[in-house]
């Protein structure tokens, strides 16, 4: 007997009849004999909706109680699934992050879990009861209060259970069949990946590659839990993301996949004085107003004028923030000119196997030479490439380096209607 | 500085422009300078609405996750009405039943009220806070599970609050003006009370009048909670229910009001043996099935047959259940046959004065005459007349006896839209 942790997310449990169909499942594993904790997002757009409509009572609602608020939908899903799966004649329990055991900080609206005092979920299970478990949500270790830990955190919440409890595994249920070579919309001969190392998935997520969230990764790898990504809507085997065994990296691809990230702008600081301490200056800034930047370029500085030029991306939603506070910025630091481009895309190549393999980089850059596509921006990491590129190229680089690497499947790949998330 | 809690039932909390306007109300308590907790319900349709998706979901949902369920309706209003507050720049903070210390019995759907232990709203007050609670819910003492107090139920939360927190009065807020001499719809002239003694609202509520439920006017006799139920809609005093002083009852008429109930069902067991224990075994089988009996009038046995007739009066929803129960002790209790008739009314007058004036029971009995309103049951109390009539006559029965008792007002009662409830 194996216990086993599972998350749904909201669009596996969207309406009543997904509900009982995911209790089945969840029914079907309980009888093969396996300890079963089921992680349960809110249904559907229950989130988007409960958000609105605070909003309309509030235009700046308090953290604390926009918590309060957001943690019903979990609430609400996680008991609707217990009696459908009580329905199948099996016991279940539903609880809610606080019952749980979910120990947060008390940052409301982006808690991180401290611990995990799973009591009440143990003996559920030694009571012979599926568990069910409101996701996204615990109770902060100070004031007790509810919190949230950002949106789409329940597959963390799975996989901080999953550690917790000593679970064999940890399933992540969603609407694809797993962890693709490249997104199939647009290379629709990308694969499935059967399994990918814990840094190469972490890379896929921080390059834009939606199935899995950053910060589940980063749990999953520091906890060392096996997480299997797989399809609600089939049986099949999905992606395993899990310590690699030595060796199993060179019988790979050198590429294990292409992501993109149609999600970032870019921002250039034209005719920055060359001093120093220039450049710390505008990050200090722009991480002030809380604004994760990711990829940087500076030019080498021009000996005539003495000025250099600074790019950088930053998530699109945070744009205008980010320009407001530069033009702020103009007099003191003495720049030139700002230029704000929305219009980018990101494409990223990413492979454990690079390490081993020279030459990825020429057989990257060229095969987006010939399909014509133009490089704003470049940056690496040990297992990853990315470039920046005019958003209308994006599909066209994504098949390129697709092809390039030798990722082409002979078959199509299955997509399932749904973002998944 | 008085400590002063306020219940606001569904309706008042229907939308977000409704929440709005009960925030600018509890703000302005709070802005005289008084302590504020706020007991509130879930917006409008919400718990019918959390119903019926349960019932899409399982057909008989287990208790303890219809209570994870239901209450997720109160959470949710509670942590909108804390932003609305916020956002009339005061301070308030919401707390779930468990987290306010409502600690109950393990009876899922129908918990009673065991201790309330309000630590977490003391602090919060003492900090200055308003307090949000979310009625109608608590935690179970054995399981710490989630309970709910059954339907209506957020008024006994509110009694039950003002009373472990030594308030000085608490504030049941409706959609009507208060207490009424009778229901405005059938009696125009009916007069609000302006105070009623906990006896008389007992047997009021009991009687039908559902402005308060039975079980919170209980608390609040027991704990000597002083409460005002006034209108939501307007800042004119409501009607007191409490202790009234010596001598207020003989100032007052004789009798308070006349309430009135079309939610009975009247069943009468034809032919049964006059033998010692059979009533006995009959209203056993009754109580075995969890059905709450009202008026029972057994006949004089005819001596010529040796049997009798026995009727009793029940609600009308558990009419079905009652007969086939009975239907089934026929052989055994050697009865003739089930009579089954639910268009009947029961109307009752209530007033502390009838005992100490003699005749109220024949001026009752001859304003309904004059009305030709025939009588089908009699059953009375210290305080109280209650008569059982023709559906048809239930109106015709209340405005005579309104009018035979002195309670018609010269001005028409205001009467608000909505349910109250």
């Amino acid at each position: 007997m194996s216990r086993v942790v599972q998350k749904y997310g909201g669009s596996s449990v969207a309406d009543a009849d997904s509900i009982k169909r995911v209790a089945k499942r969840i029914a079907a594993t309980r009888a093969e004999g396996h300890e079963v904790v089921v992680v349960i997002s809110a249904m559907g757009d229950t989130t988007d909706d409960l958000m609105d409509l605070a909003l309309r009572v509030s235009p700046q609602p308090p953290p604390r109680e926009l918590d309060m608020l957001l943690t019903a939908g979990e609430r609400m899903s996680a008991a609707l699934l217990a009696m459908a799966i009580a329905d199948q004649g099996m016991t279940a329990r539903s609880f809610t992050g606080s019952q749980a055991g979910v120990i947060t900080t008390g940052t409301h609206g982006n808690a991180r879990i401290i611990d995990i005092t799973p009591g009440r979920i143990v003996s559920a299970l030694e009571a012979g009861d599926i568990v069910i478990v409101a996701g996204f949500q615990g109770v902060a270790q100070d004031t007790k209060d509810i919190t949230t830990l950002g949106r789409g955190a329940s597959d963390t919440t799975a996989v901080a259970l999953a550690a917790a409890m000593d679970a064999d595994y940890c399933e992540i249920y969603t609407d694809v069949d797993g962890v693709f070579t490249a997104d199939p919309r647009i290379a629709p001969n990308a694969r499935r990946i059967p399994s990918i190392s814990y840094e190469e998935m972490l890379e896929m997520a921080a390059c834009g590659a939606k199935i899995l969230h950053l910060r589940c990764v980063e749990y999953a790898r520091r906890e060392n839990v096996a997480v299997h990504v797989r399809s609600s809507f089939s049986t099949k085997d999905g992606t395993w993301v899990k310590e690699l065994e030595k060796g199993t990296a060179m019988e790979q691809a050198i590429i294990s996949g292409v992501a993109h990230d149609r999600g970032e702008a870019k921002i250039t600081i034209v005719g920055v004085p060359d001093r120093i301490g220039e450049a710390a200056r505008i990050f200090e800034a722009i991480a002030a107003i809380d604004v994760n930047i990711d990829m940087i370029v500076q030019n080498v500085s021009a000996v005539s004028t003495g000025r250099t030029d600074i790019s950088f991306t930053l998530p699109k939603t945070d744009g205008q923030k980010a320009i407001d506070k530069l033009r702020a910025l103009k007099d003191s630091v003495g720049f030139d000119t700002l230029l704000y481009d929305d219009q980018i895309g990101k494409v990223s190549v990413i492979g454990v196997g690079m390490r081993s393999h020279p030459g990825v980089t020429a057989k990257f850059f060229s095969a987006l030479a010939e399909a014509e596509v133009n490089l704003e921006m470049i940056s690496t990491s040990e297992i990853r490439i990315s470039v920046v590129v005019d958003e209308a190229d994006v599909d066209r680089a994504v098949r390129a380096a697709h092809t390039a690497f030798g990722l082409d499947s002979s078959e199509q790949a299955v997509v399932y209607a749904g973002t998944g998330r």
